[in-house]
């Protein structure tokens, strides 16, 4: 028997746990495994590498994915260099379900987010058998209690806050700090509860400048000089607009990339008259190895996303839910999932003195 | 209103962050707080600090605990010198009881493990009003999902596996990390999934030599040389004995001292001939700065018995269940979680090949 | 006797265990110590505090100061609000020392950069008892060997750098990092050969973009779909024009905050067609708690600091050379030590395939 | 022309970063480059792999070496199996000189402690052509002003410190840290230095209980109820009498394994009554991935060991001198560095307080 694997979307910290886990379970149950390339154009172009022991050995601990990833090909608009020397967009979805034919791949274990996954349950109507494992570092989909990797992402942004404090402390400023959450806060949550942010600000709670000024008049008048501001770089602006950094920084101006960050800091100098400066994480809570958990949870998942394939549970995927390892259908895995404004972790947080600015 | 705070059993990541969450949410709705030293033994001698904002800012990253704790002191059988000098063993739960009243409080808030919480159950039933918030390194408590401190610990756990497998391999050893579980896995299981282990001996399994040295042979003949072997400090003897180091330790000889590690390594080297090196981790695992997920567990934790001391729920304690946090009675704290020997972990280790010497 | 220690400049881990150990020290000579708040502010407002054992208790690991410091103030041109209202600039020094005389001082301890020394070197020249610690987290002096909280700063962006690769290896990527280093390249040399860079880019070599791409180019060729970029903040653009990230900030477009990062992700992606990212470490370089090394070195500097006050050898400031901690006149701090470019650390990592885009 | 590369002794953290160095300069300079195995044995045995640019990428930052070690083969006296099946010593330099010649290698790298130079010295003699890379964790050679490695171990000590301090804190314990160091106590003096540590007992220093109990004591008055001790494991037991751990754990008894600090710990709780718990790190400290500081000194060495072989300097090894990369002989690599009992370093322990029990 003969199974293939991928990786699709932005890299995550625990991909190559994942397929490690997959793989050496199938070795085991005698499957032939086959990586992909860069996502599902891997499979149309056949560029894939045999996995055995040896090509998972020492991955557990080794970010990024060893498969490669491509965040933007989508099979239903596939770009292809037609005769006249130009790109078309083309569905080539029907290729890919003839190709994992041909290859005969009993099935393939889809690793990836809402794209990547969305992708694999229209190819599974359309005859492909694919199980997905589900992948994101902003933790928001509704279908899995935590998605591996979150927890590393979270870890990196807190270590960043602990160093941030000392030099606002230092020097009397507010520091702001924008990390990852296109939709959903969760990150800037979990790293503003554990690196003791005074505000937070996520896209699921509308904000005032206001209320943050409050916030921080409100720390001086106890003796302290300084705050730290947390913000998920998909917070809308006050009126409510979005002000997204890599379409600023896509603008065709270098020097013009400032995002939501550079709002909040904009803001508080005008308003409280206080030194202020913004740092912007980026892709450095994407990288490195995967925290001891998240190695738990991906190694989980991969020896769960191989069971799945060998009973022929396709068109599902594994989740967490509680403490345990369940498989629900790829459909779900669009679900977004989204901080609630009321819920218990934003309950906490408030419990203990950290404003959302609302 | 006034409220009292202590900590008792072995010192945990994240004490400090629990009594500070606790502490602000009180002091956020005007109740006064004090925090008594050592356990029990700061109400017996009402050895107490008040606890304001000052005293609990910056708690959150600090390990161990500022009220300090005490893991032997028995108030049903504590240890007073009598008139004629002696010790005697007295039960001061009644002057416990009265001691709370006197200071006018209206709710102890207690942070322990099994013996700290069991007593707390005790002196409810004798009138007293106590909150519970259950604390084990060893994550042993069937009423709560997680306890705060033990991903910390297993992440030490994790990084000193890590370190010992690149002289593991350097070397053509065997190498043996003895960490901490006195009846349960817990520790030596996820440490061992998350640093890739090659066999992991927990008290849950029964286990013999002759399937621990199989693996070695084994990866052997695959060109591995080296070996990492995880045991937990109360795993038995392959005859079903215990060896408790620090009994051994507490036997005068100031030179003895093994435990369970030092059996491993010389059943090993007996058996395969191979150079065998162990490494105990001891106190280290319980001490630092609690990570990132430990410390909003234990924020989460103290808000919520804060919450439950002002809605007079006495005689419960914390828990989390999947996502949330619960509250369960203080008496389901004993009941012991131990690591099931066919559950999804283990189920999960043993696919990716880890030998469980069964 | 009574003496004062001050910090000023910018922050830098390892400024607290330099205070530490002079405290300690001088208060075990029977020197009374007092802490100066906010660099030479403090004692023109007479704004301090007493240093006593419990004062510095605890301050080995803790990043930042504690006597808070500020890298504006210029006591030859102090901004003092004039009766009219209006904000004037006056020369305040021979307040300064009048001050340090009536406080009966007997010598002042000034921990700072070449700011800060420089005018502790004037004060000197008009009759104040000053000794000097240097502080630059850039290491660009030339009168010590190394400055504490440079290893910390390095170390920080090779971790940054260690995450990039895996993002840079799964997704085909051009990643650059963006480091401290206004005038020298020290940070970005030394993160860039301890993270496994393929091309540094630092003020002290000129660079072209063609030989940059020449690397990148020569990489895929041998199968190497990616390359690492570190560029100090103040590496001229091929032109030769400076492009100041700080500068361009206070530009009043908010959203208008590009450096030399940008400019070099430009120059890449219109040159070799890659997709490239920037990331901009900053104000994370120079917080958190010092390490190991930088720990040591601050604690000599601290303890021959007060022993060079206690000597009365004013004027002078400590250095370290070779393993050896002396004693070089504070005019001497304003040297700057830049890369040399055909040095041995240069040389070193030519060797092992560094490009300097020369 | 054909150069060949080899690790002896104990491993050590920057092994991997030296052989990435020296391959890869030489690989420039059109040198083919083989890897021997497990030390000298691998010449003997003729045990190698060639070392091309894809077996050295990703060497940077792995612990360990990927040419494995021995630290007991002499090939002076080496164990072979004679005709009649027992195990005979005999001298096989002349065959390992043969070897060399044979394999027509130019020159060989040795990178090692004292036991593989001064083999390596003694080679030379009898017409080897070597160069040396000095080795030791321990940080005790006179010739070189710092080894890679040793800093690397210092940081896993301390960081060890830093954990033992809340335990010791919230206990009111003494708690005690045996560190690697058989002659010399640089890591147990760094480490102590760098983590806070209230008393560091070391080879070089002589020492009374009565001494370290007067610290002890002393804290307690300051109402600091708890110590940290940090103890090299070849520091002698106050008569005078050395408590090697390894050598007892050969004794045959398993359970019969104390060290030094078990010594010191009997008599600390012998004289003061206060509870007391030994750490024993042992081999983690060896392991592990090479601090920034580390990888750049290993560097430097393996490009400096690759041109004093292309110059055709035999024996002569690599060594730092200030901030300089020099050649030495190599029998000047056996020469040992003491902790000089009133140098810098003690003294400036000494300034903030700390005790070495004499």
């Amino acid at each position: 028997m003969r199974m293939g694997i991928l990786t699709g979307g932005g890299d995550c910290p625990g991909l190559n746990a994942v397929i490690r886990a997959a793989t050496k379970t199938l070795l085991s149950k005698g499957v032939e495994v086959w990586g992909f390339k860069d996502g599902y154009r891997g499979i149309y172009l056949r560029d894939c590498q045999l996995l055995d022991r040896a090509a998972v050995s020492g991955l557990l601990h080794r970010g990024g994915t060893i498969l490669g990833s491509n965040n933007r090909d989508n099979p239903f608009r596939f770009p292809v260099r037609a005769a006249s020397g130009e790109i078309e967009y083309r569905d080539i979805s029907a290729i890919l379900v003839e190709s994992m034919n041909s290859l005969q791949l009993q099935c393939l274990i889809a690793i990836g987010g809402d794209g990547t996954l969305s992708i694999a349950n229209e190819l599974c109507s359309r005859g492909a058998a694919i199980v997905g494992v589900p992948k994101t570092i902003d933790n928001d989909l509704a279908a899995t209690d935590q998605t591996f990797g979150f927890v590393t992402a979270v870890h990196t942004a807190t270590e960043a806050l602990d160093k941030l404090h000392t030099t606002a402390e230092s020097h009397h400023r507010v520091m702001i700090l924008e990390v990852m959450g296109r939709y959903a806060g969760w990150i800037a949550l979990w790293c503003g509860m554990a690196g003791g942010a005074d505000v937070i600000l996520i896209p699921e709670i509308p904000w005032q400048i206001d209320r943050v000024v409050e916030k921080i008049r409100g720390r001086q008048l106890e003796g302290k000089l300084f705050s730290i501001i947390v913000v998920a770089e998909g917070t809308p602006a006050p009126g409510g607009k979005r002000v997204v950094r890599e379409q600023i920084a896509n603008s065709g101006d270098p020097l013009r990339l400032g995002g939501i960050g550079e709002v909040v800091r904009e803001l508080v100098e005008q308003e409280t008259g206080m030194e202020s400066r913004v740092t912007v994480l980026g892709h450095i809570q994407r990288g490195g190895s995967p925290l001891t958990t998240d190695r738990i949870l991906a190694t989980r998942f991969g020896v769960a996303a191989a069971e799945l394939a060998m009973e022929g549970r396709y068109g599902y995927m594994v989740a967490l839910k509680g403490t345990q390892i369940t498989a629900v259908p790829l459909k779900d895995a669009t679900k977004p999932s989204n901080v609630h404004p009321d819920g218990q972790l934003v309950h906490a947080a408030r419990a203990v003195g950290i404003s959302f600015g609302d």
